[in-house]
């Protein structure tokens, strides 16, 4: 498989870009290769995509299902009810509406926690993105819930559903106050054996940090690093309630921070310090969270409500440039999960974007990237390529209209299970 | 003119919409009116267009020229010398860009500020939509400058240069700082006399409020206060830096408020008190300010943005639910602006929009306001109807690619001017 993509914007100039298996293979004006696919680039530019570092992708069935609710009667009297009434096939119907969505707003990989992984990774791998797919590991402190899920894990790791290179598995224990002590450390030990990455959620509320000091004796940050689950494979979503040394603890044991601005601000859960995380160098992606906190999954949309957040938070209108944000939502992204994409240039994997410079949001275009992150939304993206592949263009991905009428026909199924 | 809507979703239910002149005249299914204009509106729902009552909208030329900087050099060293090289022909491309961008994006009316205004008005004649529009009026405290803009004044309602009855010309006094009291005085007897509203800045930093307090003795709100300037032909734009007595105040003089949420955070200006404001009944409508310090004209964009922001500022997911901010976004700034639109009803003015039911992030459809403010942007907007007549259908407004090359042009020559 070839693509070549004729006179696209890449920076400031015109070009063309050669596009061979995977790679761009080369970048420069007039190419003369011969493609599988040739695309006119003309008033486009292109762009690296877009990694979304945390979601729960198949909550696209719950968008707008509850809004505007106190956290706990919106988790317990809404959010988990709906849930528990999930089919696999729902949870792979849901999964495809996030892709569908993620490709149409430029996104090409996504962390995922959920459950029914198999269904997720089959969504995936169907739509051709990439991802990094956990289970949601969730004992509730009792050792038999634990017993079981350390079962399940090994069984899930010793035949994951799906071989393909772009799906990555990894474990998601939930959260401090979700899953115990011992659960913690085992799931520390299994990530060391098996090489594996690790995706939680830690420091999201004021609640979360109170009740470990309580039971704990320490913070959420120290807790961690006391159990040994601090490293260079564990990605950390919300960490917002963290004081100075916390950070720098971080920091010292390379974690990777999912910065999820919209949900941290629909929820309350509270100020995130990018300025500081940027600082200190600590390697911060961007994610949407799950639809049901949020309630989309564009990443520009995202990335503006992250600059906007940060330079509230700071008080200080030059925090949070576009292009810092940006990097966060492409090439740190990608950084994070090892993968060789997030920026446009011969040798790194084909992970890009093609916008539309005719959209009137994208005009004048003093600055490409400040349109992108402040004027623009995800639906100026034409075209979206993931791993050498195009999953859309034109702004057609192929298989859309089944994904709608199947997603419609699903929730009103579970609305009745109820 | 007149057009019939079939089969489009209202509410939860489908029906058909006769729009005769500019008047909803029938609503309900099975209609069978004569129609000059049948739209097909399956798959869609109608729902109110949106009113942005505080911008200004030829800054759509200045679009990511200056991002992520302090308020005073941004000014400065960017802003204004960029504006003085703007010629009234530049003046109706940005606007005309602008018109096209609300239009694309839902809206039918906008309350402007800024200067060459028959040019502003020309543009917005053409383009079909409503608009209160205010030439800047800025003394910087100097009495022959205030002489200057009381003659230009009266001349220009002597003879204003539209008399669609689509656009009304008000006065725009910029803010306290900018503009003399005695200017104030005059305009507060001049609106008096014409029976004008008038547009001013407010309360917008706490610079502002501590400036007002050194000169004047007294806050931003009682100063005008004391001038007479409070009554219910006046909207104030930002008003953050307000007491709870000074919300009486403006409370009690049916003073109506611009909240631009975007712009309050870009540019750090400080936290707008969302909820207070409904909770004392005052009439809040919402804007998207300049695309210097937005950078987008997307209604849809600001509401989300204006909830998250409100929820957070009160430290209560509960507030600022998605129907309060629509209803803020629509039916309110009509209200302000004394227009008998906002709302889909017989007898009501036709100003409404047809949203595509089958963009991803409008499925599912758990609840359409909560899709239209937290899920969707602006790009979901099919058709626009403004005064009974059809703005845009099937996403495409006549002239569309002539105003992107013009201002393409334009901006270039300024720049090279710069």
């Amino acid at each position: 498989m070839s693509i070549l993509i004729k006179n696209v914007l890449l920076g400031d100039e015109e070009t063309d870009v050669y596009i061979e298996g995977n790679i761009f293979k080369r970048i420069g004006p007039s190419l003369e290769e011969e493609a599988d696919e040739i695309i006119e680039g003309r008033g486009q530019a292109i762009l690296p995509s877009f990694f979304n570092v945390h979601t729960h992708a198949a909550m696209t069935l719950l968008r707008g299902y509850a809004d505007d609710m106190e956290l706990h009667s919106w988790l317990e009297n809404y959010i988990w009810p709906f849930e528990q009434k999930l089919t696999p096939q729902d949870v792979y119907w849901g999964t495809k509406l996030a892709c569908l969505e993620m490709i149409k707003t430029g996104t090409t990989f996504f962390c995922d926690m959920y459950w029914h992984v198999r269904e997720v990774a089959r969504a995936v791998d169907e739509m051709g993105m990439r991802a990094a797919l956990s289970s949601a590991y969730v004992d509730f402190n009792d050792p038999k819930r634990g017993e079981v899920f350390k079962k399940k894990n090994i069984q899930f790791f010793d035949s994951p559903p799906s071989t393909s290179p772009r799906v990555s598995f990894i474990l998601g224990p939930h959260a401090i106050y979700t899953v115990s002590r011992d659960s913690l450390i085992w799931i520390r030990d299994f990530a060391r054996e098996r090489s594996l990455m690790i995706n939680i959620h830690l420091a999201e509320t004021r609640k979360e940090r109170e009740e470990c000091i309580r039971i704990r004796g320490c913070t959420p940050v120290r807790y961690l690093k006391e159990i040994g689950l601090l490293g260079e494979n564990l990605i950390c979503a919300h960490v917002i309630w963290v004081d100075d040394e916390e950070i720098e603890i971080l920091k010292d044991h390379g974690v990777k921070i999912a910065h999820v601005p919209t949900s941290n601000m629909k929820l309350c859960s509270g100020p995130f310090r990018f300025n500081r995380f940027l600082q200190k160098g600590i390697m911060v992606g961007m994610g949407t969270d799950g639809c049901a906190s949020n309630n989309n999954l564009d990443m520009m949309e995202e990335m503006k409500i992250a600059s906007l957040r940060a330079k509230m938070t700071e008080e200080d209108p030059t925090a949070a440039t576009a292009q810092e944000i940006f990097h966060c939502a492409t090439r740190a992204g990608a950084m994070i999960f090892g993968i060789n994409a997030g920026e446009i240039k011969e040798g790194m994997v084909a992970d890009c974007i093609l916008v539309d410079l005719d959209h009137p949001q994208m005009v004048p275009c003093h600055n490409l990237i400040s349109n992108i992150v402040y004027a623009a939304n995800g639906d100026v993206v034409t075209t979206c390529i993931c791993d050498g592949k195009l999953l859309m263009r034109e702004r057609k991905v192929p298989g859309e209209k089944e994904i709608l009428t199947e997603v419609r026909k699903r929730v009103k199924d579970i609305l009745e299970r109820l």
